[in-house]
């Protein structure tokens, strides 16, 4: 028979000796964890812990009082953050999603970054429509209201601007895994298969290429080819459930998995089908990768693999020795990550992390190292990331003996955070 | 070589014959579809799609305008939502997930429902600890900040109230499925495997009970049998990727999958561990099930297999006939839904739907009926779920049979939407 429990429960008798820092001391991999005892930091954590809290003497917020919520006042530090220098306008900007502050692989709508070519269109459902033509038979238009009467699929893939980490190109330049790798988000879209829709407008047999086109004041603009587009292309309405933000291209973006954000074109107004590329603005003067010898590489859409850790990292320093969180996140635009490896001198020795599953192709892949306990000293803290074609993400200074320093698109290479003494953490360049 | 495209080329010349009507009146699945051209509708879908609209004319919103995003104000109406009668107060009671809304299996943070007891408490992490006391080696007490510092998984996993659709045991009264299915959600839970913190406490022998106390107002208290606590718990502080919202219990809740949502206690700050049930006020004179013959069946936590169709459903009417979205969710507390079936009569004749991926254990999984069309005649549509027990989502009927009436609790029953000519959907109960 138990006795019943209420709130003067929590009224620990003294002698219970309570200890809240043998844990966390022995970290929990090692069995000294479970022989150690004592009351260290009782009486100290007795003080906050017993006491009867303003919360729980008074009613709290009631249901009606926000239909649509919001985060906790304590966390509106998590937040899409642009940088001044950047970029000459706002309009035509990006801001970063707050990685380091995220677990999981779900990005919150509110946070997933955003990159407008002319400021984010505010569009009236009502007046928006689609349009398919070009060298079709049936050209067709579709309101709305038409496409949420079609079949839907909903798949998880990540969105990375192909700028990701373009700054780091020649050095390590931003401290904060939000601006070096902040420019990627991963939602479960909803919509209809881009396929359907071709197939319904009649593709013509000498057709090898669609142009998609946004309804921002920008026009954006890009060709991709027709293998990609009947492949797993989605023409999206939802994201993480709901209609799609306005920033993200309400009331209906494109989603093309794997490869560059650049690509996914918001505001979706129009789907041309023709027999080349259009060789728009964003895929010739932009979105193309300057090489060593001045030739640009074009149409490099696919995102190689990549990860980074996002605890610790400069914005989340250790708090202290023993056990400690170690996690990050891992992606590929060509397939599915299998093995994520970390190291903490800098690439010499590597460990395996553990992959959370669900694993998914063209999804972002949530990994930890367990048991990890941090000793006080310097580290290097490196990850790197395998995906099924075999590819292995490599390091910078690999990457630029094929590649140079000349482009601001496509780096992927393995990151490298210094932990120093303080538990500080700091972004460098190796090698 | 292509012509430059521009935002004059959505000028398309007259003659493309634009069809936003043959797609939709022939449906996806018949050949018609491909064969079916012709002006139909045309004229007046051009003087809406070929203009040149607001947004594609100025610039729009920049990207430091919303720190944290929020939906457009076209989906305004989209949010959690009470009912009147149901309660007689504001802080204890309950609101609704607006499922008619949402598709996918994630549903977004801000409208995941909620039920208090005695409001949503407003904790301040600084301030909060988790204790674990009573038939233990080791006493412990947690701060934030040391749960931060522990290994975490990250998992999805639905929550269901066990009242939900507790209004429709004797007959059908809600007409929506925000009120006759809304007090459920899903998300990516991350934090740490309550199994670590008991292990590194200490379980006695002879503990075979936990006791979960709630820092609100309430002082919400459940027990929660061993094997579970060993099994699956996860002590959570981040729910798709960021951390908790405060109506769902920041800093800290407790994540019981499959179980009924009173277990999962928000605002967790004690675990005693003992050796019975604690017989508290929330597992006797509530969420116990009354039976025909007037005792309670106590602890049946586990939410027995169960579906709905979100569309069509009350708030959305079918626009028309053809081409229509037919989906739906499913779930089981027990493990994984293996298949789901649609009647569009009843229940005599059934229809195998498609399951999106991934489907997972205790997890809302998101159905599809690909290629439905209306013909414009009555139905009465339903789903039926099974797991991976073997069970079957049972009708109305066969579950009063065995359970009678005077519950509010566990009515896992198929739901009847009957669609009349116009396109409306009535919640209705058959036989």
């Amino acid at each position: 028979m138990r006795k019943k429990s209420s709130n003067s429960d929590i009224n620990v008798p003294e002698n219970e000796g309570l200890d809240r820092r043998s844990f966390l001391r022995a970290g929990l991999a090692g069995s000294t964890a479970l022989a150690a005892g004592g009351l260290a930091g009782a009486s100290g954590a007795k003080a906050a812990g017993l006491d009867i809290p303003i919360w729980s003497q008074q009613l709290g917020i009631d249901v009606d009082a926000l239909p649509y919520g919001k985060p906790s006042v304590y966390e509106s530090g998590v937040v899409r953050r642009s940088v001044d220098w950047l970029t000459a306008t706002r309009e035509s900007s990006i801001n970063f999603t707050p990685l380091y502050a995220l677990d999981g692989f779900v990005t919150p709508n509110g946070i997933c970054f955003e990159r407008h070519h002319g400021g984010a269109a505010e569009v009236d459902p009502a007046q928006h429509h689609l349009m398919i033509n070009g060298m079709v038979d049936r050209p067709l238009l579709f309101s709305v209201e038409d496409l949420l009467r079609l079949p839907r699929v909903s798949r998880f893939f990540f969105l990375e601007c192909a700028a990701n980490g373009g700054m780091e190109w020649r050095n390590a330049q931003l401290n904060g895994v939000q601006y070096t790798h902040g420019m990627v988000h991963c939602v479960q879209y909803t919509g209809v298969p881009l396929k359907l829709l071709l197939e319904e407008a009649g593709v013509k047999p000498k057709a090898d290429w669609i142009m998609v086109e946004g309804g921002d004041s920008a026009g954006m603009n890009r060709s991709i080819p027709m293998a990609k587009a009947l492949d797993d292309c989605i023409v999206a309405l939802f994201m993480n459930g709901e209609r799609l933000r306005v920033e993200q291209g309400y009331p209906v973006r494109l989603v093309v998995p794997g490869f560059e954000g650049n690509m996914w074109v918001k505001w979706l107004r129009r789907i041309e089908v023709g027999d080349g590329a259009w060789q728009a603005r964003e895929e010739t003067s932009k979105y193309t990768d300057l090489m060593p010898d001045g030739r640009a590489r074009r149409f490099t859409w696919e995102m190689d693999c990549k990860s980074v850790i996002t605890n610790p990292c400069p914005e989340n320093p250790i708090p202290g020795k023993g056990a400690n969180v170690l996690t990050g996140l891992a992606w590929s635009g060509r397939g599915t990550v299998t093995r994520v490896d970390v190291s903490m001198d800098g690439g010499r020795n590597w460990l395996e992390a553990r992959l959370e599953g669900p694993v998914m192709p063209k999804c972002l892949t949530r990994f930890y190292l367990d048991g990890w306990e941090w000793d006080g000293s310097e580290v290097y803290l490196q990850s790197r990331a395998m995906d099924d074609t075999g590819y292995v993400q490599p390091q910078m200074v690999e990457l630029q003996k094929v590649r140079g320093v000349n482009s601001i698109y496509h780096n992927n290479a393995i990151q490298t955070w210094h932990v120093l003494k303080s538990g500080e953490v700091e972004n460098v360049r190796l090698g």
